[in-house]
């Protein structure tokens, strides 16, 4: 079962002498922020991540109606609950300790790194909060808050139904109005996260459905509060609803999360925001969400390469060239190898660029929360890309973690198998990254006539031009940088000058989505080996390098992304239907 | 569960339009040929295939002492070996049917993709049977072939110990000799493919041991073969063999295959081959073993295709851009989708690709079986690029095709998982991914003086040169294919003026197996583009346009592979073992 070291003097590096968040929050000053992560990290390292295998093993299960979840999960989840951790960034008035997003991000990368699964109850519960914070009526904000704040009761999101996924315009689940002013919802959903379990004393359903009479697509929609037991006018739970699970998925992975199939049989709910307004409403949190599934991605490539790497310091295997590193043992570590270093490097590449991204994002989310228009437009358009990046590279490097581990990797012994397996997941939900692709091309980089891609290039263009004098960042990291980004803006153009042909731009929105996470993360690797040049200890070094491995190695795949945009819709469009 | 479609058009195609298979091998011409193939699919499709999911579901178990394998495979395993199909390339003075190793390998791709795990007991048995045909003396053929030709009885290879994996030379299972010439075996064996089951009447082990008082290293390593059961003087079974399976392993795929832990307490074996070269004779095969691993790496990306390609016709979600392209229904298939259909023409470019390549690779085996030293030295370059390529993006695009089922793919019910989890250990076993590149870049590469290397830019050159006159073939297909190629040379001109820099080359040798794997993909691409050329039906026009594809942005990945190769060691290298 591997370990999990969290990365403390990397946050604390990344937090505070590379994005200076003190200075916008003056309450993240050095010591305050280290004393909390650190008791997070403990959290993680001590019980989430020794549950990890256990939730994989035993998973969920479905008994008299019932979920029960893995041996430990409920003891853990009082603790966690008890330490104040599920309202760090919540408003205070309603029992949340109102804390910066980006210091809820630190946190949040740890435990899921330490486990994921188990992580998502209280992720779930979050996004609930923050729609029913942001739509909810005051009544139902004091009826429903202070209990999610603390995840006395959990939350879940309802938008999937069997023949409607992305395509929620489809959806079928119908609610009908009462005398009350309630309503009695109807229909099955599917793929609820965290949707019953054995660790809360209510779970609070947001459900998607359609009011009779509304108009059909995604503009009647709407929103509602379904909780599992209803609450009495005093605050007490009251008589249970009529809602059930019908099973539990067998998936893939993160099996200590129950994911359940929903019937709504005439339950009773309570329309959250305006009528047939229920998606915007649902959205509204979209890009907190979203970063926080791109956090999960990365959280377990963390995972991941962290028992990659302790695997390739024991274990001896084969000689290193030309000579042996230690000629006394029976063998080398297989450390000592370079292709073995290189799947390392590429690991390691991304999970610290990758943190630096999405701490990044997280004082972004801030600054657009304190109504920094500029930021949060900005934040509008790299949500897409911390998404889809984070999770298809921190899958990525799972599975190249668990290519150290050999044959050892594919037993669920090592718990290699299960980080790829869990790391999987986030790469689907949330709006797969296709559809992350599709939102950046088609919403984003249009979006306030384009505004914040010409803020992005701003941004990166003035920290190159400000740099541009120090030798010791310009060939190692400006000028591939600028590369890159050259790269992006040629992307870009290329689809201002194709606007008449949707087809080319869709046809190269993966890669533009690709293209965009990796100028992202060699900006980010700039900005942080400028950060280090005051250094002189082997955490400086050690970063230097592994952002020259960055530049050097990962970023010229930006050249290879737009060769394959400019290659436009044909060669992918060419073929008839029916030839597939 | 999916369902499985054999390739028999496509693999006419390659076998007599591409590769014109029936100049050197008279017995197999196209109406033969089309039958067997047409038979073994309709087994694949109608017998394996609907096997798959119930291998994954059950798993092997193991019951005081025996192991059980999954419902219905021995049925199956019956009516294959009924059928003749498990000697089809075997020696007919065995009762093989001695058909060429190309017709041998299109007939295990239906069978690997439609059954990964169940085709393994087949595999394994006909490595074993391959290492006595080569190394076995008369006696020992005779007891033990024609059995293992049907899989009467099956065969395993024991290679690993628990702390020796790819590093051979630190095994330690003991062979003790015997007055009567045999040897008793000691020692434990892990992650035995087919280990044990109950479909046959006797299992052949191929154990890798150490003769007492061998050198130290991999020049003490001897082969034995160390049965399930003793087989008497008349050929009758004998007593059970001190052998035993010490459990089942817990695997992330191939549930319907039994990988086991073999304890071996003072079994009897006799010595197979020389005494102290047992690791060359377990290695006389390894280019059949391992364009054997790269088949399945091929067939689960072609199940997984098939799979994906059939729910984006079916899975209505979602419009085309500009327009509708089904009004009237609710909404479009997935497959109207830009980012969908590249995604599936990744995946079918490859599919096709790696296809051609496979039994282009099969035809050399068959030549350098008949004597031809070049193509022996041809097939030895390209044996770790079939495995590696082939397998690691076989894996790639199952996980792509997982991608299109969105969250119907995570979970188990569609199979979509299954293809992925299957495909995994194809990137690990016989010979890590990792290994493959080592030996392509440290041995294959300047083997026999470069003259294969040569050979092989000799061959696309030549290729090119015959047919750049055609405008239908030049832009298209050959300009990119010679740059490529190009590339290729330049990496392998990179590495020849490192070759006293030994981890310059050793970083850059999987982007090296990466880069020749474009260039081969992309050189039976082009060999396909002209064979299609006659041709004026829906299959040519497909076919060209599926080629196109690939070259216009699959083979632009060879610039950044070499990119990353020049890079040379220094990135790779730079970080102190205590910095991971």
């Amino acid at each position: 079962m591997p370990a999990y070291t969290p990365p403390l003097r990397d946050m604390a590096f990344v937090l505070h002498e590379v994005l200076t968040v003190s200075e916008s929050h003056p309450d993240l000053d050095p010591d305050s922020t280290a004393a909390i992560l650190e008791e997070a990290g403990r959290i993680a390292r001590d019980v989430l991540a020794p549950l990890n295998a256990v939730g994989d093993r035993e998973g969920c299960r479905l008994e008299n109606g019932v979920v029960r979840t893995p041996t430990g999960f409920r003891a853990a989840f009082d603790l966690v609950r008890e330490g104040g951790w599920t309202g760090l960034d919540c408003d205070p008035a309603y029992g949340g300790q109102g804390m910066p997003y980006v210091l809820a991000t630190a946190v949040g990368q740890m435990a899921a790194a330490a486990n994921m699964a188990f992580n998502m109850y209280q992720g779930l519960t979050h996004g609930a909060y923050s729609a029913i914070h942001a739509h909810g009526t005051e009544e139902q904000k004091a009826t429903w808050l202070p209990n999610m704040v603390t995840c006395a009761w959990t939350g879940t999101m309802n938008l999937t139904e069997p023949h409607a996924g992305t395509d929620l315009g489809l959806l079928r689940t119908r609610a009908e109005p009462q005398e009350d002013g309630s309503y009695r919802i109807t229909g099955q959903k599917i793929f609820i996260s965290a949707g019953d379990h054995d660790m809360a004393g209510n779970v609070v359903h947001l459900v998607l459905a359609r009011i009779a009479g509304a108009p059909a697509g995604v503009k009647g929609i709407s929103l509602f509060i379904v909780p599992k037991f209803l609450v009495n006018a005093d605050g007490s739970l009251g008589t249970r609803n009529a809602l059930s699970v019908g099973k539990l998925e067998e998936k893939m992975g993160i099996h200590g999360n129950a994911t359940c199939v929903m019937n709504y049989d005439g339950a009773t709910g309570t329309l959250l925001g305006e009528a047939n307004r229920g998606l915007a409403a649902m959205f509204t949190m979209m890009n907190e969400a979203r970063i926080g599934v791109g956090l999960q991605g990365l959280a377990q490539g963390d995972a991941a390469y962290q028992a990659a790497a302790t695997y390739a310091r024991e274990r001896l295997q084969g000689r290193a060239v030309p000579a042996p590193e230690h000629p006394d043992a029976p063998a080398d570590p297989l450390i000592v190898h370079p292709d073995v270093r290189r799947a390392l490097m590429d690991q390691k590449a991304f999970v610290e660029g990758g943190r630096a991204f999405l701490l990044w994002a997280a004082t972004l989310i801030d600054a657009a929360n304190a109504g920094d228009a500029a930021a949060h437009g900005l934040v509008s358009l790299l949500t897409p890309v911390v998404k889809g990046f984070l999770t298809d590279k921190g899958f990525e490097g799972a599975v190249q973690a668990q290519q150290i581990f050999g044959g050892h990797g594919y037993i669920e012994e090592t718990g290699a198998s299960q980080f790829v397996r869990d790391a999987r997941i986030a790469m689907i939900y949330e709006g797969a990254n296709g559809v992350q692709a599709l939102d950046l091309v088609a919403r984003k980089l249009g979006q306030d006539g384009g505004k914040p891609i010409m803020a992005f290039f701003e941004t990166v263009k003035d920290f190159i031009r400000e740099n541009e004098a120090d030798a010791r960042l310009k060939a190692g990291f400006l000028d591939p940088l600028k590369a890159a980004s050259r790269d992006l803006q040629a992307a870009a153009a290329f689809f201002l000058d194709n606007v008449k042909t949707p087809n080319a731009v869709l046809a190269g929105s993966t890669d533009f989505l690709h293209l965009f996470g990796h100028v992202c993360l060699g900006y980010l690797w700039a900005r942080m080996a400028k950060a280090t040049l005051a250094g002189t200890d082997d955490f400086s070094a050690a970063k230097l390098a592994t952002g020259r491995y960055y530049m050097a190695r990962q970023l010229p795949a930006t050249a290879l992304h737009l060769a394959r945009i400019q290659s436009g819709a044909e060669p992918v469009m060419a073929l008839s239907e029916e030839a597939f």
